[in-house]
């Protein structure tokens, strides 16, 4: 295991006493199968405290102990089929407390100083959307007293508490949230988030047998993927890395190889076309079949579907071809999210005196990543071209400023990745050396 | 099941708003088995609101389900050998916090409102002795929010946070101080603990055939008998109970029958002779022998002693017959506790110049309790003689204000237990109906 790169940064807003000397800042995060058992833990513990002997600052944030979120939430369901999100917060909390205190304990064991610290400790403050907090403020007094005493602190990622004193969760990834978060309050020159992956790849390589693992991207590239299926990173946790500028080293707990670093490319240094391919399955496009196309309908829709908070996209708006006074609104969101929503769509429906609502379940988003895309209004055409050669039917296409994605029916989907993923040469990218992109094995550990 | 018994309390220094009906505040705690699954757990939420709908204002606290705390002790354990004490707590305090959550949401699934509340957020404030942590403060004011609003407040018992935010837990049992302790702040009437005995038993009947349930006892004689290794109650509960008065009824979770009720006995309304039996198993008595017989000697053993926050009993102190510049001191204390100690204890050894220190492995301290002993010197002697006839060897007898302890081999304790429930008339006592007295088994629930 290398020790840690330490990549200085001209925007560190760190404290440091007059005089004393820089010490790197490194926020290490790690996930569910990272500190999966006592074993692992110890071997965290280890790594962190080979960092802070190399000469950094550590500050460590853990996620629940593989498993254990879910065991949780299913005791919850046992109790009641609809359980209250507050209280669902207080016990899903629980997960990260014992795998903070642990992986202190571990840190100990290996003769240096740890400590745990929960949400409400450091003090991580959110809103009070139960389940799906966002942070709105970090108190990190105590882990600076924590460093100075060269205690190294275990942060219990995914959790806050609101301005109520009450427990909140960041939602499902909230640990890599927690971790970006914490780098940026504290001005940490990077943000480490090992998982059981080598970094972040072209495409799924269980899909995709020719997917790369990508070296660099941008913010904003990952900040796609990430909202576009790539289950590596949480979205919120790259809007806040990219909002601070902080770099964040994506790489595996394991192999001890270097990961995939997600940057500030915004100054333009690299251009590739595409840079990557996310699938987002258990999509459901809705249609509000003819609806009174009076102006503004298309605001009214997105402005009910966000007070409900649906995560919608591919919004399309078209005008019936022969009767112009009618306009059908149609766009995706997962199909997890629909049954929550059903009543209040049809609600909608009649709202906009639409003829019918139509639900279309068994979908899929093929997207298309990169900073290239931007400036080359080609990639959208020849994604359509390849798939309809190929056979494969769009129910839709959007295209974005770093993105172009295609619903496709889902049993087509891998096939859609691997003709996208040749057809974009990703396998074998400017000249890149192939790297090994198997996904490490749990089995094997 | 019955309603709660409502006791109206004189002392009661609940906060009502001018004019509002005083409705009755009763703190309902539930033990391990109480809420060891899901099904008990919604029997716990029925009795709550059974209670609310009689009238009463309730509290609920709860324990850990059962297993869980040694399930989690285990684990940090498994990290390593001594964990930190802070670092236990805070695995350890996540038992409670999501029984609490767990039965906030039964509460809700049976029509009612239950909110769960941490130590941090009732907020219980205690010293920062981690794992046996006392309770100094409670601030209740979202407590009596949320019962101004109907809610049940379930609070997570056994925890606390020092004043630097740190979580403690109060020890084994700690759920029962939390509850008294609230019922002591809010001005509780009543503080019903409930647990799976029907309540206080004139001796373990597990040990003594003939033992009965004690219908009610001082608070005194509830501390001695907690004191002594009576497992009921936790001892700083009572003592607690007996500072503020707080009427304390120990009852089954399951039988719905009356349990025992501790209260004021202070003014010698009754006066039995003895009213219960304890033993402590797994005493090992320790002996300074032939010490240098200075002035203070007592003093400053005990003194040691305290510093090193152990507990110790039957203390005795005796002059060497033939040498009188030498005195042997021995007291007794849990073997548990002689191998964290065992290295003080020599070095205490030598500071005293004492010729010898020996400990005796293996004995029992079999006790009696009752108000009647402060005024019946008899009662000792009594015990000592029943005891000497049946063969059964006196390591050391204790007279207190409200108790006789006498340290037996372990093998022959339950022998003598039955032998003083038998000398002291214990099973069929002043005339009282014998009463059903066998544990509820839990097997049968």
């Amino acid at each position: 295991m290398k020790a840690l790169v330490y990549n200085s940064s001209p925007q560190s807003n760190r404290r440091t006493s007059p005089g004393s000397p820089h010490r790197p800042l490194v926020v290490m995060k790690f996930g569910g199968t990272s500190v999966a058992n006592v074993e692992r833990i110890s071997e965290v513990a280890r790594m962190a405290l080979e960092s802070q002997q190399a000469g950094n600052d550590v500050v460590l944030v853990v996620s629940a102990m593989s498993g254990e979120t879910n065991r949780l939430l299913k005791l919850a369901h046992e109790v009641v089929a609809v359980p209250d999100t507050r209280e669902l917060d207080a016990i899903a909390a629980t997960g990260e407390q014992v795998s903070a205190a642990l992986t202190a304990l571990a840190i100990s064991r290996h003769g240096g100083k740890g400590r745990s610290f929960l949400g409400h400790q450091v003090r991580i403050v959110t809103d009070d959307a139960f389940t799906k907090a966002r942070i709105h403020s970090i108190e990190h007094e105590v882990l600076h007293e924590a460093l100075a005493a060269r205690i190294i602190p275990v942060v219990a990622g995914f959790q806050g508490v609101d301005s109520q004193n009450h427990i909140t969760t960041l939602g499902r990834g909230g640990s890599d949230t927690t971790a970006v978060a914490l780098a940026a309050a504290l001005g940490a020159d990077e943000c480490e988030i090992y998982t059981d992956v080598d970094g972040v790849y072209t495409a799924d390589p269980n899909i995709c047998p020719s997917a790369r693992q990508i070296p660099s991207l941008g913010f904003e590239e990952m900040l796609e993927l990430a909202a576009l299926g790539a289950k590596v990173l949480q979205s919120r946790s790259v809007e806040i890395a990219m909002k601070y500028k902080v770099p964040v080293h994506v790489r595996s707990t394991f192999s001890g190889k270097p990961g995939t670093w997600v940057i500030d490319k915004s100054r333009g240094l690299e251009s590739h076309r595409v840079t990557g391919l996310a699938v987002d399955r258990r999509q459901t496009r809705v249609q509000l079949v003819a609806a009174e196309n009076r102006s503004g309908l298309l605001g009214e829709v997105l402005g009910l579907l966000a007070e409900l908070n649906m995560s919608v996209d591919m919004v399309t708006h078209s005008v019936l071809p022969h009767e112009p006074s009618r306009a059908s609104v149609a766009f995706s969101m997962p199909t997890s999210e629909v049954h929550r929503a059903q009543t209040r769509l049809e609600q909608l429906g009649e709202e906009v005196k639409a003829q019918q609502v139509v639900l279309e379940n068994n979908l899929a988003k093929v997207s298309l990543v990169g900073l290239g895309i931007r400036s080359d209004p080609q990639v959208s055409a020849t994604a359509c071209r390849v798939l309809n050669q190929e056979g494969i039917a769009l129910v839709s296409v959007a295209a974005g400023e770093l993105r172009v994605s295609c619903l496709v029916q889902d049993g087509q989907a891998d096939k859609a990745l691997n003709l996208l993923h040749d057809a974009f040469e990703l396998g074998a990218e400017n000249g890149d050396q192939p790297v090994e992109q198997r996904r490490v094995s749990n089995a094997g550990l």
